[in-house]
């Protein structure tokens, strides 16, 4: 039965997430184990967040489908227009409303690789065809040889800055020129934008700026995310996207996040404080490759180095299901306390 | 650029939900409005689930997306076979993952009319081909004309029971023939099913049940829905589902609601009472169909009563833009309180 019911033209991978701790503990039973494996923030939201997200309590009455309150305060945080910004389940929840409303049988989507697997998974869903680019051996940079893979087919081009995983920043002049050369949408994710030394500022028609409440916001949870987009898709994209992606509750928790700003400014000038500790520690032992984002990336020397870390209680990214990352690690950075015990442990596996 | 980018088949209609109090109080310049639009349960979810809801800080981790305790749950209320449970942003967001795995351009959604607008709007978003059936004259039934609707091309036959906003069940005679009828998927959406005399209890290889906790449950802000899948279907639908549709503290509200069924079971005896009560009310100013959900349909005698109800402080569904409801009306049944504002304001436009 299957056979005849499933598009014929998609392809189904499913997802692999982090295994949780639960998990870990259970396997090798272990008392104490830590997850560096989300890209999480482990200081949490502000406390203001989480007393607004517990203070709504009309949890019988459907969200009000315009979440005004939020888009004004994202505007405000970003100075994006009002008027263009809209919300949706996560980056991810943006990305499955374009895919529906965007990606026909054939069209072309470039990727540059590494980068973060969702972006194949709804390629193939939506029977799109990918156009891989491989990043350059320099800091993993997407290169000229970028704008080659661009075609009159080419419906989306995906640029993950910081990217997921190899932590590196594209620049603006990148971003424009893509912009200029395709006749389809650049959709820009920047997702862990705020443990980076720049954004990209770039606002053109075919232009669409993706954020999140997951990662500096310490949200993940509930899944908020938000973008800009051009004004003609604006109306075209909440028409094509589920009715209520945010509970009232985690609307009000991303609004009370905003108005305690200084919570997430702080919770990232420690995160990136740990990350170049980390950072210079790992240099030791391993090629990593520098990060603007709240994670660290580099090629293990042997086998099954996250399995071995996850016997002692740590639990990382592996990234042989990311393409082109055969043995690679992604760590994310901890509180002190917990990067230290993935040192440890790392040490203790590689020394 | 929008006609070069958007999917060529697809058609975008968004769909509209209730008006909100606030709009109406703003609109109007009204001090007291109540809502009876959307089918929330007025008495709100559980306590428990509210505590359970509120106790979860963790809001900076990803949820398990395996939500292992709430498919339990679910499985010890419906019994129904654990492994074939799959959860979801509300019935809203099976059907988005049913519609992106397995509606290819052209393929034929068979949907008896009036229904659930959702349906439409999805269908052809997807390039799907809308095969409309018109209910009998007879209480909105499906009659045997859907057999006629159904071809090779057949992809999906949608059925709900009881219908939104007709009220009405289905028998499982009609469900098992319709799913040896064709080569699709019966899609059988119950989300009223705690209000109805009886469920639909077909178990075949290509039926699809879909529940939700928005409605008995009381937790329609929080988008819970499950479903039970044939087999084949399950890995399938996990892998195009988003990867975490449903956060930890609502999972955890729909776990303690089930712990706490008795309160819902309440609820739906006072809804039940209220909407015998509504129904006979009625009866004295307009042709009402007889209900199993928690809500009653009738036809206006004049263009414009939802308007006039509105000004009147009361917010009920005009039913103008689902099909063939022209001057319909579809009220949610309220506390008795609000049923009787309701009724007044009724007497007063039509008395």
């Amino acid at each position: 039965m299957v056979e005849f019911l499933i598009r014929k033209c998609a392809q189904i991978a499913r997802y692999v997430p982090g295994k949780s701790v639960e998990e870990v503990k259970r396997r090798y039973g272990l008392k104490k184990v830590i997850k560096l494996a989300s890209n999480e923030n482990p200081y949490g939201p502000s406390p203001r967040a989480v007393e607004a997200f517990r203070s709504y309590s009309d949890l019988h009455i459907y969200p009000d489908p315009e979440y005004r309150e939020l888009r004004e305060k994202i505007a405000e945080y970003t100075g994006w227009s009002y008027d263009r910004i809209v919300v949706a389940a996560g980056v991810d929840g943006i990305l499955e409303t374009l895919f529906r409303l965007l990606v026909d049988e054939g069209d072309e989507i470039v990727i540059p690789t590494p980068t973060f697997p969702y972006y194949h998974i709804l390629t193939r869903l939506h029977c799109g065809r990918e156009v891989l680019v491989k990043r350059s051996d320099d800091g993993y940079r997407v290169d000229e040889s970028i704008f080659d893979a661009i075609s009159g087919k080419t419906k989306l081009v995906i640029i993950c800055s910081p990217n997921n995983p190899t932590g590196n920043v594209e620049s603006a002049k990148l971003v424009r020129e893509l912009a200029e050369s395709t006749g389809g949408v650049v959709f820009l994710d920047e997702a862990y934008v705020e443990f980076a030394d720049r954004s990209i500022d770039v606002d053109a028609d075919n232009v669409i700026v993706a954020r999140t409440f997951s990662k500096a916001f310490g949200l993940a949870n509930l899944r908020i995310g938000y973008a800009l987009l051009p004004e003609w898709l604006v109306e075209l994209f909440k028409a094509a996207s589920t009715p209520f992606p945010i509970s009232t509750p985690a609307e009000r928790a991303a609004i009370a996040a905003l108005e305690d700003i200084e919570w997430m400014f702080g919770c990232v000038e420690k995160i990136r404080a740990e990350r170049e500790r980390i950072y210079r520690e790992l240099q030791r032992f391993v090629e990593v490759n520098p990060s603007q984002a709240n994670f660290l990336f580099f090629k293990s020397p042997i086998e099954n180095l996250a399995e071995e870390l996850m016997k002692r209680g740590v639990i990382v990214r592996d990234c042989s299901n990311f393409v082109g990352c055969d043995r690679h690690i992604r760590v994310s950075i901890g509180k002190p306390e917990e990067n230290d015990m993935f040192l440890d442990a790392l040490k203790e596996v590689l020394g």
